[in-house]
């Protein structure tokens, strides 16, 4: 199966701590990485994954909090040392570029690439990048400030071709890319071959669904159905219930009923608050409710879509 | 003797590897912290070296590029969520507040505390802190941009009692702390005590200096004659010598010349090009010329003048 894995660089809350660094995750699918905000320390940690930095092209930022975006002058920098010619482009919602613009035109002004800003609203879902492997999709969540969660659907991978059956029916290669798309094949003789008996269905589309911060927010249940893999904040455990809803954030109860209700195959839960010196406590009122749980932690690696690992 | 110590909270130069973070140290002077430079990552380096944040009220940039300055803004909003209340003074070649104004009006709005930027000129030496403890002056150096390193030095100590004599004459208490300070004494009969005999001399005040980064520059030896630590950037190896020049750093062998050359006690090298794995041969060549160095690395604490740790 082709490559769609999560790679955690940091899972911490605003404040840091010895065990985590601010919000960063990647995306690889099929050796094409997308990046998931960008706290402090992004860079560092990407290293530390060995993914390639060339492979990234595309940052989405879920909002514009320090601790998930204060690492994108430092990884935009270096990607300029390491002499980067590839475009880069930056999605957020409104006002990063021109915050960011002093420092860069500063710090950065020998750039050997260009930064691309993109904007994106936060009220209503929107698909905000396509490609041949992935459409990715924002998820309107309710913060302090505006924010977004990021939905990744895998493109739907043609079907399978039947070999045996292709043999029978003498099909000509250049036939075989559009039986997998869906055609139906046509014979000589002018009989007509249905494509469900040349081709079997290939594996239906892979998800992952990245939902910090918001508060407990059922209206995002319905986009984020039966994903594969759920990235949902979990910054509270349910005792600091009052405060989760003050600073509109989530308790790892609440995310796993999120889960629950979604009907999602796995949940991962992070952006976890320095109060707790050990998550166990979220992992546990998570579990109870929704048993198919993981804790963040940095340097994870998740598959999306195989829960044997 | 009282605490006077250098951490290295990060001794990597512009490149991030997953061995180094960037420059950041603090030096803590009787439980009174100063940081020097603040690159990514200095506030979790800052956390995990157990200093406290409430000791720490002055950072002194040596020059505005990254990776000394882009963990400043971490750091600030940091201490804002934690309720500081304390003035931040940041110290730095002229355009840092300008630069970082945009992001901190929105990122850290709600500060509770205010940092207030203090500009120094690059080109002479120039005093630009002083207090009971300690005196830091600027040390011009030589690089792409204005730029300079920091000398710390002790204030001098009062000399030391000598007890049996204070009580052979009978001093009042009320005079023991003029004759501390370098006064005679007068007895009842009008006898003048010379306070040589009285007192015996303290230590003298240790003193520290940060050079980083700099071309190699034997115009800065007369100013860090006899310091017991001397931080010295080292960048590059011996063979990397064109390199060093064409991008103003410093070798390995020539750090160690400086400190040679100003006969100090023992020098530290950091600020590692990305390009060694090891920096074994750098700590090599410097100790050939200078055996008394050892290599920086991050969470090391080295005491200013006390060799035998």
């Amino acid at each position: 199966m082709e490559k769609f894995e999560l790679h955690i660089l940091g899972c911490g809350s605003a404040l840091p701590t010895t065990r985590h660094f601010a919000t960063s995750q990647v995306v690889n699918l099929r050796e094409k990485l997308f990046m998931i905000d960008c706290g402090e320390g992004a860079q560092m940690q990407l290293r530390r994954s060995r993914l390639k930095f060339s492979r990234l092209n595309h940052i989405f930022i879920s909002h514009l909090h320090g601790d998930h975006c204060f690492g994108l002058l430092g990884l935009i920098s270096t990607f300029g040392l390491l002499g980067r010619t590839a475009e880069l482009h930056i999605h957020s919602p409104k006002g990063l570029e021109e915050l960011l613009a002093p420092m860069l035109g500063y710090f950065c002004k020998t750039l050997t690439y260009n930064v691309v800003f993109h904007e994106f609203e936060t009220k209503e879902p929107m698909l905000i990048y396509e490609d041949r492997s992935v459409k990715i999709s924002t998820i309107p969540l309710q913060h302090r400030i505006p924010c977004c969660g990021f939905l990744f659907e895998e493109q739907p991978l043609p079907n399978h071709i039947i070999r045996e059956m292709i043999d029978f029916y003498q099909v000509p290669v250049y036939e075989l890319n559009r039986i997998k798309n869906g055609a139906d094949f046509v014979t000589a003789e002018g009989e007509v071959i249905p494509n469900h008996r040349l081709t079997r269905p290939s594996d239906p589309p892979r998800k992952y669904a990245y939902c910090s911060d918001t508060i407990y927010r059922k209206e995002i249940i319905s986009q984020i159905q039966g994903v594969n893999l759920l990235f949902h904040e979990a910054t509270f455990a349910q005792a600091d219930l009052a405060r989760a809803k003050e600073t509109y954030h989530t308790t790892a109860m609440q995310a796993a009923q999120i889960a629950l209700s979604a009907n999602v195959e796995r949940l991962v839960i992070g952006h976890f608050s320095a109060r707790y010196e050990d998550e166990q406590l979220l992992l546990e009122e998570a579990s109870a409710i929704f048993p198919q749980t993981v804790l963040a932690k940095e340097n994870l690696c998740l598959p999306v879509g195989q829960t044997n690992c």
